[in-house]
């Protein structure tokens, strides 16, 4: 997970006889894409295509489908640029440059009396620097804070929000296999999705797209995987980690299977019901899957003794050095005192409305519409972060996309919420009181879902021009319960950022710089959401005692589906048994490597040596799911779909010769 | 729900013009039937067939079943008595007599200095009666604590455990709709399962049986119900409730949530997976509805304002009457001061292994050899409860069973019980330290259970049979592990009974003796899974302003399934579609009442005035979960098989004339 300005460049050529030339370099940074929904993506025509999963389109196909069409299930297939349709709230981005602006943000915080006075000032600073330097470049400009507050770097993007959809296959195939087999490999899954930026009307012209590649890999080959894995916590210390496995992840866990087991129980009830549920389900079950894997890693004695070891030795270098140990040898004990002081108000902070946690998407729309009245008058940098003008094109997306709000899903979702709220606070907690204004749950919640007309975009428009004028009069039922939680919330989210993230910002800083002292320069931060580098080999791994292929095949899809008598979720689509004849079945369909990914990266381009695609990330193997908190290359393997594969189906299932020659550069059959 | 010895024949007179006759009573009492997996039968031919619920006698169904004959999923069919299968390890139980013995219990206490001593003495002296009284009359004899505390009677059973398996239709019609329409109505489910108890290895023959009435019942009609609810808390404090409300129900349907996930995650992986699994997943689904609908009351402001109403004026009616202010005007603070300390220790306590909770089949044997080892030395009362003399029958039952014990299905239970124990007390908890011994939870459980050898009956006889001596020289990982607990769940539990259960006790018996002298006579005990009689008439309600008509058809049957595409789980069996011309689709298929149940009653006969089986109860709808806290007889119904529709199916669709002709006692077509 390699920063792109800060390439590991021995390392690559010591160990694959590989050197990143500039121009490499930058031509697989500008190729990438970053997609608002949570994934990644790559350019892959002269003409704005971008490929990236069928798990992170999902988003659009829901939100584009109907009763009537419903893409997510059946696919979409656009054969002409008339035919691709627009998507309602989605935005694209394309790094275009990286500043290292530590200094400059640190500087900011020197005459600080406190940590959370320090907080303060690199957060106002931050928000300036991203104003000026969108000013004045024109980009979308976004701080990073990396090594978990060791460096501060500024990341200015090329922004584009008219994106269109061009293609995406079946659920069925996309998700072959479904919740039983996501993590799981041998896999069998075509998880791909197109869409094409558009500007100032047209087809992009892109200035960099990655060009296919011929042949594909075989075993062994160096690849590369250009993406934006979503969030690590290598780098935590051990309390830090205990802290998570004892309060967060149980928390965490406990949400996931009760909105799971929920939306099951809701999607029972109607066809339709199971339609408009299935997105957030699938969402649920598969970070259910994720932080079990994570968890499972917290409960091994062994990998946290490990992480004991590689702690201690630090702090033993660090104590070694009197002057080292003046500057940095407190890091630990601050983290560990901060982290005792989140367990006192964690479970607090996780809950609905009092704390940072929504009640669905009206009460979102109903938050960032109070905010925006108190925010927006301020002046930027002394706003809630969210709030700074260079953040607002991003916000307004979201708060009058078209999309549609399905009333019913609304309802189940804040019942779900206003009942958690309870769980978590008790029935005589004074906000559960007035939040529940004297009915159970979800009658409280048809109540709010039918009373309000934030459904309505016209309105929500309305409020926002409006300013805190209009946002004061409106006597909407949803703007009152935002309104209700807002100063709890506030003070809850200050107390968060005064006590617990200003001591963590400096302590770790204090680390970073300690490891870098220690054991050199050569160490990657977490992860961020922004983009990264991954390197490895096409490779299969042992299991049980039983070696696992790298590749799989079509012929393998058909003999799986036989194998769970064609039962959903191993139904194959019509499609794919009608063209069954006419597919070469020895063609590589998924495949591993041992590429260090994590979720974010899904959708992210595998790349050769001469920057070609070779391949599509869609997942981790159950191994790989303790990547988040420690590297592990034994076992833990990337899932791609192989680029093959994708050009086959195209041409032999889906008749999309069109796409297939864009994506290839080249006519074929 | 009232007790037997203590009907309210006055309301039955007043408002239904019923008198109940000794006959009629005894009549009823002595051909209803308690099973020990947690359900309710009757004799229904003087041959001592059982009739009961599919759901009821899945657990049997799931351990005669193996991967070659699936008789859960597709049924089972003796036509002689020859084909009729035994049962591994279930006790069918039938009331014989009734005794209150209350002065004997609290007069054993009357000399305690504590309410934890007054507590033990009760304790010691309910078990010297259960074996005085078995010794004497050759009953199982058993005490119910009624009113939490207000009266203690003496219960005595005629009890058999050969019993054979008759007759069980597909789950797919027996549970049609599967979980998302359990608790709701209209329902189409063939919810019933026959048995047959043998004495002396012939078909018992019963003393008492319900004839099967000829016509079945009319819209308004009054029946009655004779089964075993298992639990209620309506007669609870309001700080009871409320303790129900924010201590106990979050953790319980935290843990519904996840195991349902888990088993739902387990099932996926194969279809043998799918079968061994599919009993415990829908226990889990079960329990989850019915505890959701229950939280919902909990968390209804409405609801509990009620409770606060009613509350507060007993206690004003108590304060008013200096005397009885003496008696029982602390009762109430008890409560709260018990619950207060309950809360304190409530997760640990809940925890499992430490706790009350076990972590699955395997290790419940390890628990009772190494408890058995430890107290059958001891003299009978001073022994924990459950290893009383009278009680070791039961316990031997199941310890000794031979039903199968599946390796997968258990590591999977182990380490989710072994993960959950580190979720609630934390990873550096001593004990859980412990009990990981330095591994992640499911390696630890592959770990014990692939290495016990508790999964053979002869092993677990040679240690119960070696005592102490047996289990202390024996090194099996499980045993060990129990022994691991064995002190702090000691512990805990000690802890719980000297400073809940016995403040409860007495301050309940208090509040029950309150409620007698300003409420009458003419109060129900809660639910203590003994045997209860409601009664009600066959009627309709409203929903949604929408009229819903007392019984459904197997018209109505044929309908929903289109309606849902003949999917899982409204998909038919075979038989139904092929023999639905031969079916009168016009035959009575599910009714309502507003008969008072709750879980334990499924399997209940539903009976007329004459005592005439009409009925089999099988579930409540969704507004009847609430009943486990109030009764509400506006919309909350019962929902039962009519006695009509179980004819039919059997005489057209299983072509079972001899069943058929068995309980109408007539021959048919």
């Amino acid at each position: 997970m390699w920063l792109l300005n800060k390439l590991p460049r021995k390392l690559l050529k010591e160990t694959y006889g590989f050197a990143a030339s500039s121009e490499w370099v930058e031509h697989i940074q500008k190729s990438a894409v970053r997609i608002s929904s949570g994934g990644s993506g790559s350019l892959v025509s002269a003409k704005g295509l971008v490929m990236t999963n069928h798990h992170v389109g999902s988003d659009m196909l829901d939100k584009l489908s109907t009763a009537e069409h419903n893409y997510l299930e059946h696919g979409f297939f656009a054969r002409t640029l008339a035919e691709e349709i627009a998507c309602p709230d989605i935005e694209m981005d394309i790094l275009w440059s990286i500043e290292d602006v530590s200094a400059r943000v640190n500087g900011a915080a020197s005459a600080a009396k406190s940590s959370a006075e320090a907080n303060d000032a690199r957060r106002r600073e931050m928000t300036k620097i991203e104003q000026e330097a969108g000013e004045r470049t024109g980009l979308k400009c976004e701080m990073v804070t990396l090594y978990q507050g060791g460096a501060y770097h500024l990341y200015g993007y090329k922004r584009y929000t008219d994106v269109r959809l061009v293609m995406a296959p079946e659920k069925g195939i996309a998700f072959f296999g479904g919740d039983p087999d996501n993590f799981e490999f041998p896999r069998y899954d075509l998880d791909m999705c197109f869409f094409r930026i558009y500007a100032d009307g047209k087809p992009l012209a892109a200035e960099h797209h990655l060009d296919w590649s011929a042949d594909g890999t075989k075993a062994n080959e160096l690849v590369f995987v250009a993406g934006h894995p979503g969030r690590t916590e290598r780098l935590f210390t051990v309390a830090h980690l205990e802290f998570l496995r004892d309060v967060v992840y149980p928390l965490s866990l406990r949400g996931l299977w009760r909105r799971e087991v929920q939306l099951h129980t809701f999607s029972g009830r109607s066809e339709e019901n199971r339609r408009i549920a299935e997105n957030d389900l699938f969402g649920y079950q598969n970070s259910r899957k994720a932080r079990t894997g994570i968890y499972q890693g917290l409960q091994d004695q062994r990998l946290m003794d490990g992480k004991r070891a590689a702690e201690k030795k630090l702090r033993d270098a660090v104590a070694a050095n009197p002057e080292w140990q003046k500057q940095w040898g407190d890091a630990w004990q601050k983290i560990e005192a901060a982290e005792q002081a989140y367990a006192t108000f964690y479970t607090r902070y996780a809950s609905p409305g009092v704390g940072r946690v929504g009640l669905g998407t009206l009460f979102g729309v109903a938050r960032n519409l109070v905010r925006c009245a108190e925010e927006k008058p301020k002046e930027s940098s002394a706003r809630l972060r969210e709030y700074g003008d260079s953040r607002l094109p991003s916000l307004e997306l979201g708060l009058f996309s078209p999309a549609p709000v399905h009333t019913a899903l609304e309802i189940d979702s804040m019942a779900s919420a206003l009942q958690l709220l309870g769980e978590l606070l008790g029935g005589n907690d004074p906000s559960v009181v007035k939040a529940l204004d004297g009915l159970p749950p979800r009658l409280r919640a048809e109540q709010l879902v039918l009373g309000t007309k934030l459904a309505d975009v016209a309105e929500r428009r309305r409020l926002y021009e409006g300013g805190k004028a209009a946002v004061d009069a409106c006597k909407d039922p949803l703007l009152a319960l935002a309104r209700l939680f807002d100063a709890e919330n506030r003070a809850l989210r200050k107390r968060y950022e005064d006590q617990v993230e200003a001591v963590e910002r400096e302590a770790y800083a204090k680390i970073a710089a300690a490891q870098f002292a220690v054991l050199g320069d050569e160490i990657y931060p977490d992860a961020t959401f922004t983009l990264r580098l991954a390197f490895g080999t096409v490779k299969g791994y042992s299991e049980n005692g039983e070696a696992v292929a790298p590749y799989t095949d079509f012929a393998g899809l058909y003999a799986k589906s036989a194998e769970r008598k064609n039962r959903e979720p191993w139904e194959l689509p019509e499609r794919w048994v009608e063209k069954k004849a006419a597919l070469a079945l020895d063609t590589e369909y998924d495949f591993v490597s041992d590429c260090d990914i994590i979720g974010g990266n899904s959708g992210s381009p595998v790349v050769n040596a001469k920057g070609e695609l070779v391949g599509l990330i869609f997942d981790g193997n159950i191994q790989s799911l303790v990547l988040d908190i420690a590297y592990e290359g034994e076992q833990a393997r990337a899932v791609s779909v192989d680029s093959r594969a994708i050009v086959e189906s195209l041409r032999k299932v889906y008749d999309m010769p069109g796409l297939a020659d864009e994506i290839t550069g080249k006519t074929g059959s």
